[in-house]
């Protein structure tokens, strides 16, 4: 009994601070994840614009650059425990594999990482066959992870 | 006549290329503006949960450097003309005056990119009482944006 109001009054007086720790809703998270991938999307799509058509290296180093602090930003986390199924700004599409196959995932995110990098350092070279394969290979591992963990 | 049709026969001709180059759908450029903001408000989001609670240097630079990108990324591009009103992932709620107030909007979008770069750089330090207000300095900019600019 005592134990138990103690319990309750240490609740009770947790500071703002702890309590703005809290662990975001999963639906959240997955609108997060969902509005992090699409940027992503926007981005990949200008540097592809710009490769094929009207090329401008500073577009394409800013467009790199949101690509790559993305992929190094931590995206894991926001494929936490209980984020399996839910609806962020739509249902979301990712299969429960993602979930479970923590060596695949492991491979193909840093895949993901490592391309993506790469592409912000060629990117500031500002060579246009160049980039062009860099995002191919970039694209390559942005496909393998859709093929095995999002319902396309 | 012959006019027209050397120029219908050019536009058949036109290269795949040219045509990745036509712009996105005004549609297409809300929902990414939407991710876009959503991405910002979920890595300021982690840094204020960082400086309020428990602190992890690297998830702060990590997630200023994703704000910081983001503000350098050309993020203008995605209001261009068209995109008024329509649906992206939901309706837009800008208002009118973003695409009339060219100086006003300068101003808050030039603040936003100071203070998130700041923020890069503050982040870097370590110091959270230093990066807990330089998170406030980004965050007036981005109050002064929604106030003005934003249906809330």
């Amino acid at each position: 009994m005592k134990k138990t109001v103690l319990a309750l009054s240490a609740a009770l007086l947790l500071p703002v601070a702890a309590q703005a720790q809290q662990a975001p809703r999963p639906e959240q998270l997955i609108k997060w994840r969902q509005s992090a991938y699409q940027t992503i999307a926007w981005n990949t799509g200008r540097i592809k614009s710009n490769v094929d058509g009207s090329y401008n290296k500073d577009e394409v180093i800013r467009a790199a650059n949101v690509v790559a602090a993305l992929a190094n930003g931590g995206l894991g986390s926001l494929f936490a425990a209980g984020t399996e199924a839910g609806k962020g700004w739509r249902d979301t599409t990712v299969k429960p594999e993602l979930f479970s196959d923590r060596e695949g995932v492991g491979k193909v995110a840093s895949a993901f990482n490592k391309e993506a990098n790469e592409l912000a350092r060629v990117a500031q070279g500002g060579d246009v066959a160049a980039i062009k394969a860099q995002l191919a290979n970039l694209q390559k591992t942005c496909k393998a992870c859709h093929d095995d963990y999002r319902v396309n």
